[in-house]
């Protein structure tokens, strides 16, 4: 079969062995699967990626030396089954999943496994426990967003919604976008989305946000004040002792990149609670003495549970996500290595979905 | 008055004017005062203490030029009132007071202020508003750790106990002790308390920690799998999956250099809550990544409230915290500069006390 392949630093476009379900496993044709920003760094430092992992307690991690193909953000059709299968869905079925399938040496992470091929191929193996069929003639694509947005469902459960006077979502590719949607979805606002990318503003007003800003003219932060969130511990002292109830500062950091916390925590107003969800996987800087003294509060997220997964689908299979927004382009497995290149300049994508057997 | 006095990077022994109270204030003689962690920094770096106090909202900040007259873990007698004084106490009563002094351009923090001497001075000015009268005999010395104890109360009604699997609380010195000390009077435990001095893990057991750990030979989180606490992600939604309940990490870093937050992050089990009370006035480095692969939550405090200083006195009065025992020297004012040479070393003391008269 054919797959966009990890290959050292390289994607390459090869055919591999076709793979053949195990125990508890179902053979899927991939239909469709989204190009995650966390596969761009995967492709060059792999070994962070498996020291991440191998913190968080996942132990089959990606062997950076070994060939890989990516994909977790997938929706597939079911094939075939292996041995002892329940076969609770008929062939045909368009199904999505967490990108997780299990074997003997126990659970390995879809299009981060060295053993399993993830969505970046034309057939992938996946846990039939694990399968949730898509509803509502719901298209392949969008089936496939479910994961994207699951992570944005997660990181809004984290927060303390409650206290909040607003939200502020730092940066808005697909992360950020998640974020807005997830809030959105609930009925939260209002929600101020910033981002340097005009295109991206675009995406956040389309998935829901009621204000977005160009940071290079003006910070999203200014906007608090309006949302009555005091800017100072003193001020948010003054309105308890009044019997009042200030609103919280609430910031989804959806950026990933160094620096990008220490800013969020020099701009924000006092006692504010901070959503990492942006991955960074580099070192980065920060004054701890600037968090102490605003009384900042940090959630770091990742991934999400099965019951998001599942929340997620239905949000948009019901329309409360209108996901297929924020798809940009579509290709083919052959159009993978270039999509790489074009999406190591940020700004001008948001999803690119491959489409086996398209481009 | 004879007062140690900050002028630029040195403590010396002087004397200076009476101060004469305005208008809600009220003259006060120091009758015990602490020297805090803080005080040593701010010797060296009142530019920082002056942002980080700017940061938090505070408007009349120390002037990093001009003296100052450290001491804001304090207790003293009421010697006389300025104009229009409501006269609630009579003169002699012994009182303590969150270090805040009132006049016409708003609040100065009392310590870290250059127009009113704080208690490293024989007189003080406070807010009469602000005074508690000190309760059931106390001492003087122990009404004065009120503050530095309030720290702990503060930090621990940030922290999240209900779900908290024991807590370990990583340094010793008066911030780390104030927490153990919070962390008791709740009756919350178990408490793993950990420092490299011998002296100081002692002063911990005698605050009622459960455990004591030298961290040169041994962690402190090697205790978490006793206490039913999971070292993994994949754990913990294992527990959860199966109907149970884990307990989770709970973290208070109390020791305020570069470098322990992330040996914190790096050692945690997986979803750890970490309350960052240590006060770090200089820049850190850390990483991102395996605070994403563990879900770490951190809540960075400062203060406390009114109502959490009057708490404590109550805390302390009432015999749930022991606070006396911290106590390792008391010295006169002329004794601070030596002081402060002898607390840079660290370890060798706990809470040295300024007993104006004595030494």
């Amino acid at each position: 079969m054919l797959a966009a392949i990890k290959r050292g630093t390289r994607i390459v476009c090869d055919e591999i062995a076709d793979p053949v379900p195990g125990e508890g496993q179902v053979l899927v044709r991939t239909r469709a699967c989204g190009i995650c920003g966390s596969d761009l760094h995967a492709l060059h430092h792999a070994e962070t990626v498996a020291r991440l992992y191998r913190a968080g307690g996942v132990e089959n991690v990606i062997d950076p030396e070994a060939d890989c193909v990516f994909g977790h953000e997938f929706s597939a059709e079911i094939l075939d089954f292996g041995p002892k299968a329940a076969r609770r869905f008929k062939p045909g079925t368009l199904v999505t999943s967490v990108p997780r399938v299990a074997d003997q040496s126990g659970a390995h992470v879809v299009g981060y496994s060295s053993r399993f091929p993830g969505g970046y191929a034309e057939r992938m193996l996946l846990t039939e426990e694990l399968l949730l069929e898509v509803p509502n003639g719901l298209s392949a694509v969008e089936a496939a967003l479910t994961e994207p947005f699951a992570v944005g469902e997660h990181a809004v459960a984290a927060a303390d919604l409650a206290d909040a006077g607003g939200a502020v979502v730092v940066g808005c590719g697909p992360v950020g976008l998640a974020v807005i949607a997830a809030l959105k979805a609930r009925g939260f606002g209002p929600v101020v989305a910033a981002d340097f990318a005009p295109g991206r503003r675009a995406l956040a007003e389309a998935m829901g946000a009621d204000q977005v800003v160009d940071p290079a003219s003006d910070s999203p932060h200014t906007r608090w004040q309006d949302f009555g969130v005091p800017a100072t511990r003193a001020e948010r002292a003054r309105i308890i002792a009044d019997g009042g109830k200030p609103g919280r500062p609430l910031i989804f950091e959806c950026v990933g990149v160094p620096g990008v916390i220490q800013a969020i925590a020099d701009a924000a107003p006092a006692k504010p609670q901070i959503v990492v969800v942006g991955v960074c996987m580099e070192s980065d800087r920060f004054d701890p003495g600037i968090s102490i003294a605003k009384e900042a509060e940090y959630r770091f997220v990742l991934g999400y549970s099965a019951d998001e997964f599942a929340a997620t689908l239905r949000n948009i299979a019901e329309g409360r996500i209108r996901a297929a927004q924020i798809v940009t382009r579509e290709i083919g497995i052959q159009g993978v290595a270039d999509a790489f290149a074009d999406l190591a300049a940020p700004g001008a994508e948001a999803k690119v979905m491959i489409v086996p057997g398209a481009g």
